[in-house]
């Protein structure tokens, strides 16, 4: 069965990215410090063609995140800074030629756009007909495996207000950015569905892992 | 040197209280469960006159909350539910004849009020001239010991945005509350000010600690 899934890492102080995003800071000013716990697992850094990398706890999480992952959900100030039209086309996300999705990652946008494949699996879809539409397609894509919603926040808060995440994790980092923007923010009775399945931390960073209640 | 600390339970979405504080829920709705950790630990069944409860990482950060403590600030919503002026003045806090204090308690509010002197050293004072008022009268009372802010989210975000908060800490339970007071909110630049000495987690809650940056 194919579960839809999210993880992101929000600081001590509620926020999953500072403020002003912009192609000098694609997290948001500041907001690059909430993954320096990722970047120092071996996972995070094989993913990213480097080696060397710590193991443990933290990077048990950053694997588990990209694990069984058929198919990937993003909003476009994910995607890129870029606002309005597509235009040149030349934007291809932020991650370069070789992105470490490795899977179909279907975009959510207003502007129609054709695919844009690049290496080892990464090929992204623009899907200009909401999340459930965007949903049905990547469910489709992701055969056997699992969805994951890769982000933004928004993105994120969408699928939680209309039901339709079955796990989730958050990794709470003792970053405190002061402003950005926040997860946990007009969900209404979302997260009631909801029950903690795990925590676990380092030093460095906190895992909450949540299913459905009525899975548990 | 007696420093200004105040310890907090938080929700993982953001919460210290639940939404409608009252009578029967002087924690707001579903605010209660922030503190089944603290419910289960020897150190806080010990100051309510109960036997047993657990040891370790939970007990431990329960323990550091209260110790040193030599003088208490609250407001007024955290020491009752009445509005306005105090009427018969038959309040005399949430907590019985024998308060988890044992220390001079300083309660801010707009409405004078004669001292409350209760058991084992729990005697409540009522401040009407602000926050840094209440401040010099608990650090006299405190002598050579801390000075605890024991809540709630605005009193710790007064003091916070006055930058007059030495250490803090917060204990990040999985709970989810869905809505209620904030404690991360409206705080301009104060928290840059302060970074993390420690995060610890048991399965239950992850403790955060930080001080003073220059301090460190």
């Amino acid at each position: 069965m194919t579960k839809l899934r999210f993880t992101i890492t929000m600081s001590l102080d509620g926020y999953v990215a500072g403020p002003g995003q912009s192609l000098e800071h694609p997290l948001g000013e500041g907001g690059e410090a909430l993954h320096d716990w990722a970047f120092a697992t071996r996972t995070f850094r094989a993913m990213h063609g480097q080696e060397g990398g710590e193991t443990g706890i933290d990077d048990e999480h950053a694997a588990s995140g990209s694990k069984n992952v058929g198919a990937t959900i993003m909003g476009r100030k994910m995607f890129g800074p870029i606002r309005g039209d597509w235009g040149d086309g030349a934007w291809k996300g932020w991650w370069g030629d070789d992105p470490p999705f490795h899977t179909p990652v279907f975009v959510l946008t207003h502007h129609p756009r054709q695919p844009v494949e690049l290496e080892r699996g990464t090929t992204f879809f623009f899907v200009t007909e909401g999340i459930e539409a965007a949903l049905v397609r990547a469910v489709d894509a992701a055969g056997e495996r699992d969805v994951l919603v890769a982000g933004g926040a928004s993105v994120a808060q969408q699928y939680l207000r209309a039901g339709l995440v079955d796990e989730w994790e958050i990794h709470v980092v003792p970053t405190l950015l002061g402003d950005g923007a926040r997860l946990f923010d007009d969900l209404g009775d979302a997260l009631a569905a909801y029950e903690c399945a795990s925590l676990v931390s380092s030093s460095a960073v906190a895992h909450y892992t949540y299913v459905r209640k009525d899975a548990a």
